[in-house]
């Protein structure tokens, strides 16, 4: 069997995340109702990233097994034509039969993005967390310093999550401002259910002053989720790329 | 009678331009609409620039007068709260009464993208134009150095649109690639009716080959609309600034 490799953008706001699920439409159930037209099978489609209601993608990645003949570039073509306006195939090529999308992946990429005004985004409103209170960039920075490294994410799990270790190495968390909006662009070899918006909402609980640097380190390192704040909402956040071969040599920005 | 200056965002997809018309919801009817409930007058708002359907907007400025006592921060609050999600008012101040939005101008930057890759656009899809084809960076550039300064635009400007004079002083004509983003930045004392994207459709004839950027100069030079290509889609366009005082001495990037 071939198996074939997908990038996928999406929007994610009239989706219910990644993952089948019977209550409504999914980003993989869109993929595998097109991939079922095209092939005549019925694939499933492995996600690197159980992306949830709302959150959108500019590098999803996705694979599929598939008996069919059919070019790789014409699977892209035809996806591409049956799929809605707010899903792409990027990138599609195939692979070795061992690779897993999921199982396969070494990093992933996220961006949250804030909108730190007074005044309402327009143009930016689907893809951002509108937050008017002034938030304190260098507090921010400072807070996200202790996250680097292998640690217990327990405190930024939602409650419901059941994972086998909630230990995940985080290689990079910086915040970025470009006036007036503020991204947090975080990287690590995976993230337990609703890790990055519990982040988030934690961290500006920090950069508007209401708790110390110090306070959000330890309630990381207490492990219990009602310590942490409120989870930031599903349309600031996207997945930016997911990477495969072992990660590049890291180097001072 | 006061002067009240608005810089104002918003998404022109739903809206059949700047300028109030019997066929349709204009920016200019939606804001006296909600400026006749906030003041109980009827007051005339006059746009520095009468943006087509379509058109998007991240500083339009506009003027009104009032005899309301209202303070300028509670009126850009009620317009905030009365506007529907794709207007927004950035900012609003009070001005000396002789301001006019639109004949006071200095200069006016339009901004338009370009997603240069055959994959078609997801989150950034209402805001640029699709183009396939590859495009020739240099040739832009090359071919756009021969707009700047004063010249007579007539060849650039719809049919049937009639001005006192088609002569514009281009003072800037940057096209910046940001893969697959391709962004045109233009500023001018003022453009013709349609004068950016008759330039954009115009201009991409030389960044795909199809005419040199002599033979693009020799159009201009013509005056004659016919020469020129196709008029690029309205949604790729967005007014990014108006400048009232005197332009800042011009440095080299």
């Amino acid at each position: 069997m071939r198996n074939i490799k997908l990038t996928i953008e999406y929007e994610g706001a009239a989706y219910l995340g990644w993952q089948r699920q019977p209550q409504g439409m999914t980003i993989q159930q869109a993929l595998e109702e097109c991939l079922k037209q095209i092939t005549g099978e019925m694939p499933q489609v492995i996600g690197a990233s159980r992306t949830d209601a709302g959150v959108h993608a500019r590098g999803q990645v996705a694979n599929f097994k598939t008996d069919s003949a059919i070019p790789v570039e014409r699977i892209q073509g035809a996806l591409n034509a049956l799929l809605p306006r707010d899903i792409a195939i990027v990138a599609a090529e195939e692979v070795p039969e061992d690779f897993n999308a999921r199982f396969s992946a070494r990093s992933k990429l996220y961006h949250y993005t804030i909108w730190n005004q007074r005044v309402r985004p327009v143009l930016d409103r689907r893809f951002c967390w509108h937050v008017r209170w002034p938030i304190e960039l260098e507090s921010l920075r400072a807070a996200s310093a202790c996250l680097l490294g292998a640690r217990d994410f327990a405190a930024f799990q939602s409650a419901n999550a059941q994972s086998e270790t909630t230990v995940r190495v985080i290689e990079r968390a910086d915040w970025e401002l470009n006036v007036p909006r503020l991204t947090f662009a975080v990287e690590a070899n995976g993230f337990l259910y609703n890790m990055v918006r519990a982040l988030v909402g934690t961290l500006l609980e920090v950069g508007r002053g209401k708790i110390t640097a110090a306070e959000f380190r330890r309630i990381l390192e207490s492990g219990e989720r009602a310590q942490a704040g409120r989870t930031a909402p599903a349309c600031g956040l996207c997945l930016m790329r997911i990477r495969y071969e072992a990660p590049a040599p890291v180097s001072s920005p």
